[in-house]
């Protein structure tokens, strides 16, 4: 099995500026790949540094994955200091020239003289087009048996179990914008790395779950999980579970087939439990659904603040199922917007079952919606009490045949921002689950 | 200066299923004591290579930081391997022992076996007490000299630009959870290891600027910029930006009055440009505003669909100036709720100055709040036309004495969430910078 180590080089990320979210992202589909990362290194602006980091990495690890350094300023050095570690020069790739002048040509200016720079290349070293900037990547396999003779690297890489003094070592480097990297990593990358270097290729689907825990979800499927090909493997996300299946195969329709049966059986079996797959969200299947049903939805949202309703809007063309939200934070909102009885805020309280079926019912009425949706609970660090504690939250969901009401206990150890986070993905699967039923009562008619 | 670096411990790390936020917060935490961090490490649960990486991490720098592996169970072997890397046994710590006892004792149950690993540590290390949980630190200081004569570091440690065959190093440990770092580093460390590692004691503030870039912030204070003892570093952030002023001295006191005076010239200088300081949000300087004034405000959010509702409810007790917000997604929402004018959105549109007005006012009546505060634009990534493009964004804010509204361009090249992400900061800032007007005028009063 191919190893690979991953360099980032950023003097901001040494000094805490920014997060580096691009290791994580490229382990996440090293491990996609089958390919074993073992090291993560991040290294400063300083060639000296960043030679003897990849030095070391070619010398212990199959693949060396680099993110930045390739903008066109003077402390911008991977380049220069790949040429240097692995004895090469670096020369000006003339056809990446032409497209950096035509990529400022199309903006209008003249490409400034700092930019020069971004093409060079080391000599032997293959380019990695960049679709999205104009700092292209290098794609080079380095001998490194030759490396030893050439005294460049030492040859005493015995840090993952096995000598590397012989085969190769394949460095790729990309840019440090992380919308960048992704985009090379998807549009060219991925499919090389799977068969040029894997020899195989790789195939995986996630299925979204919610409403299941880990370990239960790695109970239900204990036999899927022992698979071999493909596998399945469970994720742990933020209130939700994944299930990976991946196939490895030697062409991609081979791969889709083993996947395919797989994954229809966890669909089978999950049912509602899986919400979506690989790209999807709670709101944008929500969103799917009341479109597909030609159906509207407004919130009066208490504990949230709005969280629901942004989560709902953050999907482009929301507008066909959202036309007004309610934040009703206060009684006399949810008693003047909504009607909530004045008898329920003054008897069970607005954090309550009555209350979120109040609040339900009044914004559907009062907006004219299909289907409405209430939040109502206590999202702390304040205001719990010994009956309602922290992270007690009532649902209610009304569509004018009937209101339904869940209740939440969150746990009072939960962060503020947890407890509306987690109430909110609650909310979104309350209605999904209401879409869904509402949906096969309508084929069965 | 004295060098450090940072060893994060965690197989999970380098699959892709977390992001190791914790290096970052180090970092940053290292940077503000004045100590450079030169190399951030991932490794996984593996102990050779955890071996080599601490080995290498103690032969190149003066402190050296790792993360995760201190748990009960039995992929958790930081201490193992540091006491095999420098030549020291693990031995119970009967001190540790006990509380851990207690700790189990709190919660009603008695201690599982294998949370006795917990209470080991190398024999001449000190315990890092954690506040937080059951996994302890140890700080250990390492005398080069006697571990390169006993052959377990190799002394050729030049990749730093000095010969570190001399000296010592300090190994300090952290468990892998965030927040009990955190507080570990806090409530122990920091102060630790500003006065015995660096013999100093350092003190910074952060002023958090709104509405000037980072190169105008640069060139403002050009002359503070060049100042030695405090230090004054500019610092980009999402949609703002931030003045770090730090200080160095004997005693916490000397370093806060060398920081003092720098910190009023700023405040003074920049006025209403700077929104807060350290832990302040646009958000929580606006409640505090609010309450203060006993004013109460009332949103109208289009594009932003909650967004800016949420943000003033992430603060806690938001309730004291927050009563009712409406998301008044469609036309006919702004028509009925906030009476906008028909001939508003059929001839100027809902996203215009006039509907921005209009909406202000509108909600201000509507919910009787002290101030309205409006918001349409075009978040895209569709919507957007020639005449009016993607990230086109009026903001609307009426007291009953008056209206002002605001024009924002955000770029047809940004994201829809982070057109929604800068109206959001744009529309609180305007809420600001009204409040503070006002109450410059109450004061002249």
């Amino acid at each position: 099995m191919q190893s690979a180590e991953i360099i980032a080089i950023g003097t901001e990320i040494l000094l805490g500026q920014i997060t580096d979210t691009n290791s994580r992202f490229l382990s996440e589909e090293l491990a996609r790949l089958g390919i074993n990362c073992f090291f993560h290194t991040t290294v400063g602006d300083n060639p000296e540094r960043i030679i003897s980091c990849l030095k070391r990495a070619v010398s212990r690890s199959d693949i060396v994955i680099t993110s930045g350094g390739l903008g066109p300023t003077a402390d911008d050095l991977t380049m220069e200091c790949i040429a240097s570690a692995f004895g090469s020069e670096l020369k000006t790739d003339e056809a990446v020239l032409v497209e950096l002048k035509e990529f400022f040509a199309g903006r209008g200016y003249k490409m400034p003289p700092s930019n020069y720079k971004q093409a060079m290349r080391p000599v032997g070293a293959n380019i990695l087009p960049n679709p999205r900037g104009t700092a292209p990547g290098i794609i080079w396999r380095l001998d490194r048996a030759k490396l030893i003779a050439d005294g460049l690297i030492s040859g005493q890489g015995q840090e993952n179990g096995a000598s590397f003094s012989t085969g190769t070592s394949t460095i790729i480097t990309f840019p440090g914008v992380p919308h960048e990297l992704r985009a090379m990593w998807k549009e060219t990358l991925a499919g090389f790395l799977s068969e040029q270097v894997v020899g195989e290729t790789i195939y995986s689907v996630e299925l979204k779950h919610i409403g299941i825990g880990e370990s239960s979800l790695a109970e239900k499927y204990a036999t899927l999980l022992e698979g071999k090909n493909p596998t399945v493997a469970p994720y742990a996300g933020r209130g939700e579970c994944r299930l990976r299946v991946t196939a490895k195969a030697s062409s991609r329709e081979e791969a889709e087939n083993l996947v395919k049966p797989v994954v229809n059986q966890i669909l089978s079996e999950s049912g509602s439990l899986c919400y979506g797959r690989d790209d999807d969200s709670l709101e944008s299947v929500v969103g799917d659904l009341l479109r597909r049903s030609k159906l509207t939805v407004a919130l009066a949202e208490s504990c949230t603040g709005g969280l629901v309703s942004k989560r709902l809007t953050d999907v482009p063309g929301a507008s066909d199922y959202v036309g007004l939200n309610l934040v009703t934070y206060s009684n006399e909102a949810k008693l003047k917007e909504l009607q909530v009885p004045a008898a329920v805020l003054d008897g069970e309280g607005a954090v309550s079952e009555a209350c979120a079926r109040a609040m339900a019912q009044g914004v559907r009425r009062k907006t004219g919606a299909d289907i409405g949706l209430s939040i109502t609970g206590i999202a702390g660090p304040g205001g719990g009490s010994e009956e309602k504690p922290v992270g007690l939250v009532y649902l209610g969901i009304d569509s004018g045949q009937g209101t339904d009401t869940k209740e939440l206990r969150l746990g009072n150890k939960s962060s503020r921002s947890e407890i509306r986070y987690r109430t909110a993905n609650e909310s979104l699967n309350l209605l999904r689950l209401y879409l869904l039923e509402r949906q096969e009562k309508t084929f069965e008619n």
